[in-house]
């Protein structure tokens, strides 16, 4: 499996070959992801069940599973109602590898078998046969200590690893893992979504845990704005480098003080129309570039994704199940507001996430290869994959430029998933820049650097990351 | 020609092969296509001449050699005005042939040399020169018993082909083909397009046939929904396993009774908006859902075609002469009220086409790799080609999953090209594996089966066609 | 470097030279670009320093500059406001050369590195240790009489160049070269967006101009249309084969002439709204094709910039400063009154430019592939690049055809990059066909064919370009 993922042609494979062993041994650096830092803050951490690491977690997984007729229940899903669902997990495992088929050619049928392999030593391809198998070896390695979190960080090699958090978080794990004298870097990530999104479900209490949480009362914008600075205050204290933000779409506006004032209000009262949070949304957006520009959070921003789209799902087992899908974007006009006040800040940095690739040729590309307080995020999500990077590649460096990227992103719950992901990235780089290498675009010193850059040094400059 | 649509690689090409060769005894499904049903009532039907055969119902070639400035009388389009046009079929061939070269590296080109090569045994590419010779040899054949459309069948290796039909066709031919006692498997499928779409041209006149051929007396839309009920039960037990739907877009839309009940009366009036039209036809694309989760018909969905487009063609030789031009489609909200209905229904099983490839990885893929009722067809008219597989199986299978894909459909008028779009799908398919193969995303067992999904399987459990 | 932009696998990298090799000899046709016409009524023309040459007017260098946080003024870019910007050349060349890395992988890194080896004889990467010695090599090269313009329109082997005019240009430059006896086939392109776009800057002011150009007195509508019939006149006089139109979106309207004559009214008194901009401009695209069917002159559109993007740069340094951003483009429906009145008028010539390449496949291709009128440029400003036109050429060919395309554009200010240019082209074109070759998609005789039809005959055909 030395050469996987690099392209058949010989004198490219070579070269591919030789550029990712070039960055084999550079640590990782995960600067957005949703690993849950409990896992570091207990340095006797055990993961549950095979199925509790693999399955539970991984909505890749049991939305493939459910779009093939699978039930969510016979998976061990939670229901919100608390009705009984599936609690023998190796009945789970087994149903899981009695379909595994269906996962053929998939990113995840991909990263589990690496994981397997490379983390567990079991190479197996998952099947009705060998499920319970598996899953006893998997069981056995998961009681060593060797596979306890912070092991296995080390084990790793990951650098920095960011979470992310609500911005209402106490950081209280986070707190956990500093008070240890443990050496790893884990960082909170500021994500203030639920305060600032209007139509987040109880909006209302968000705010009142904000108020709480940063000790500043909050009964205005005013107040709110000053209650955000003290919470990424506080973030900054604990090491984040960046924020967060998610939104269905890029539209931003800059309010004025009145109409900021007076949506905001609305929105205590309950009263804010779709049409007033989309544009406090936007607004927001704005304002955190603003602080952005003043307490150095590297701004991230990941658009496009309609989000709980099967009701069903949704009411049965709440969020984040399968059912996000995303949606046609635009940045040109709806980020022009944002940049006609802050694209030319020195020291400001935006990195921008897609769903929607028809957008990295047209707008995003240009727009990075332009404004210098963009970069252009990682293929995200549903493209975090091989097709996914080498479209993302094709489309996106001619025009944008390297530089103007920031490197890979996780960007995933599954912990044990980091270093299959990050090796995808790497073969997948490894094996773009021999391509371009062999049809000789670059030389090779050119190739050698950019390598370096892609595996490395792109994320770590981008977010800021001081050496240790 | 053998290794014809392989990578170049050497390696690759030699797995492809392997693929390719796997499947070449299995069957061909068409399960969705325009082959006329009369070719198959009459066992003794004759095609007309090569031009009858080749030229005149083959909107590719012609709208191509008029943008290349041919005119369509010069190929012997029929008029609407009657006016004369050309009919020495040996002179259309001539023009044809002269031209030819605007065909290089069409789709088209390639479907036309491997039919007369592989259907009619002539290895040879259409020029100048040697037109009337190629003209003259295809003429001879379709003279032989070998060339009649029961027997070429056979030797097509058609498991079973599926027509397209109106809803109030009385399915004549298909009951001509059931008591003659031949062995061909030629079912219906069902298209109530022109009696759904309130913008049909003479709907009233449809809906009166309507109710003619179903025996409901349609004043009202209850009656209305009666009779499309009563000829769907009838195109079920003359074989149909589908229905088809084709829109401008995926707009769908639950209306009450009482508006559905409304609007309706003012399409008998002829009073109808373009609003109220795209209204209903929202509406009835999720009573088509509903009615399908209770008969099992497979419901398809094509969506994107602006009709008509060029109006003097249109004026001049009515429709379906190439003049159909894609737009810009969207999926995610579009859907959301069918889903949000029939997302989820067991049983149901909903396959979705689209023009804009933008939608496959932004909206299709997601969507197929969540709702268990849907699949994504094969890429469509323009995109059934080779480099549109590519983009396709690119774009797609790693977030959709190749078991949320419908297989293979020719989609053709041309009965003759047939095996040639198989083939080329085939070919395609093999190649694709191979690659994966050779980047270790997969291992031989799942490329071998795979392969084999791609050609037979995937479209036999998809159509739900059960073995004869 | 004579495989250069090949693809790696030995076969079709063979196929590939061959192709290329035959198309060495073709001249450059430039049908299509922004060089200077002074550069050429100049006997004697001399140009400035290298960064004269390579930097200031080449926006794809300092637009990655600036995103890369390097200031315009320190690339000696002027000021409107004549604030002082550096003007040291070999300082500004250290700091190009110091940044030079951002550039890696990118066309203009591309086309600089084959501009310095072909046309200078240097071949030496950029960076910061050589910058002053390549400094000196190319100032030197600079004062010899072989790299005067004419001597190197000779040696580049251009037959024809077209520059890019306005409406109101006396074309005195085009009357110098003519004068002057010398043989070089420069001419002009009649570009009237200043005169046509109600809101352009000044637009009275260029109305007078055409006025006054024109000798035609402009008060109303029908004057004015007089007036840019004058100046076609003009512009085939001189030479010019092709009107040129730029143009936010691709919307046409056919208005009523009293419309019309009220939307112009209300513009010469500096009242149009944005919406009588929008809908003049399209009512004057379909008029330039009413003109173009009675003139001749092929009409060019390129559609989908939002110019100016960033306005602090705008504000100080004016327009073309690397801050145009594509947006979302529509064809379908926009061009539809434009095709419905000339879509299938003999004689008529439009070719269409897109910067959405999700366009290529849904709309454009389908459009050329049926109207008589319509051929596809080439892939347009950020996607003038090696995988640009693989996209292209993927997108666009099987449903367009070859020959409703329009062979190569380079489109360019920078007159020294034209060869560097083509080259791409040609190499990427050979290599896409010997792909097509290897997969047995065409034949031999198709390759090479298509090969000269791409390299040379495509664009002298479109452009009506006759022989000398």
């Amino acid at each position: 499996m030395n050469d996987r993922y690099f392209s058949p042609d010989p004198a490219q494979r070579q070269i591919a070959r030789g550029l990712y062993e070039s960055v084999k041994g550079l640590p990782l650096l995960c600067p957005h992801g949703h690993v849950d830092p409990r896992l570091f803050a207990d340095p006797y951490y055990r993961f549950g069940s095979p199925v509790d690491l693999f399955i539970i977690p991984d909505h890749y997984i049991f939305r493939m599973m459910m779009s093939q007729g699978v039930s969510l229940e016979s998976l061990g899903i939670r229901r919100k109602d608390h009705q009984p669902v599936e609690s023998d997990h190796r009945k789970i495992w087994q149903t899981i590898c009695d379909h595994w088929q269906v996962m053929r050619g998939t990113p995840t049928a991909i990263w589990l078998r690496d994981e397997l392999r490379e983390v567990f030593g079991i190479d197996l391809k998952l099947n009705s046969a060998n499920a319970q198998t598996i899953y006893s070896q998997i069981e056995e390695r998961l009681t060593q200590p060797d596979f306890r979190p912070r092991r296995l960080f080390e084990r790793f090699n990951i650098e920095v690893l960011a979470t992310t958090d609500a911005a209402t978080d106490t950081l209280a794990h986070h707190q956990a893992i500093r008070d240890s004298g443990w050496g790893g870097r884990v960082i909170p990530t500021f994500r203030p979504d639920a305060v600032i999104n209007l139509d987040t479900e109880n909006w209302v209490g968000h705010i009142e845990q904000l108020s709480a949480v940063s000790g500043v009362a909050i009964t205005d914008y005013p107040s709110y704005v000053r209650a955000l600075e003290q919470r990424r205050e506080f973030f900054r204290s604990m090491g984040a480098v960046a924020s967060d933000h998610a939104a269905a779409s890029a539209y931003t506006e800059s309010l004025s003080q009145r109409d900021a004032k007076a949506i905001f209000q609305r929105g205590l009262k309950g009263e804010a129309t779709a049409e007033d949070a989309a544009r406090f949304t936007g607004h927001m957006l704005i304002e955190m570039a603003r602080m952005s520009s003043e307490d150095g959070l590297v701004m991230q921003l990941h658009i496009g994704s309609y989000r709980n789209h099967n009701p069903a799902v949704f009411q049965r087992f709440g969020r984040d199940m399968g059912a996000d899908i995303p949606v046609a974007s635009e940045f040109t006009y709806n980020l022009k507001p944002l940049l006609d006040r802050f694209g030319n800040q020195p020291g400001l940095t935006l990195i921008l996430f897609t769903l929607d690739e028809s957008t990295y040729g047209r707008e995003l590309a240009p727009l990075a290869g332009h404004y210098p307080i963009l970069r252009l995020g990682p293929p995200w999500w549903f493209f975090d994959s091989l097709m996914g990077m080498r479209r993302y590649f094709d489309s996106v460096m001619e025009t944008a430029g390297l530089y103007n990227t920031a490197g890979f992103n996780d960007d995933t719950r599954a912990y044990i998933s980091i270093p299959a992901r990050h090796d995808v990235w790497r073969r997948a780089a490894a094996d773009w820049l021999a391509g371009l290498l062999c049809r000789q675009m670059i030389d090779e010193e050119d190739a050698y650097a950019m390598m370096a850059d892609m595996a490395y040094h792109l994320a770590k400059t981008t977010y800021k990351i001081e050496n240790a």
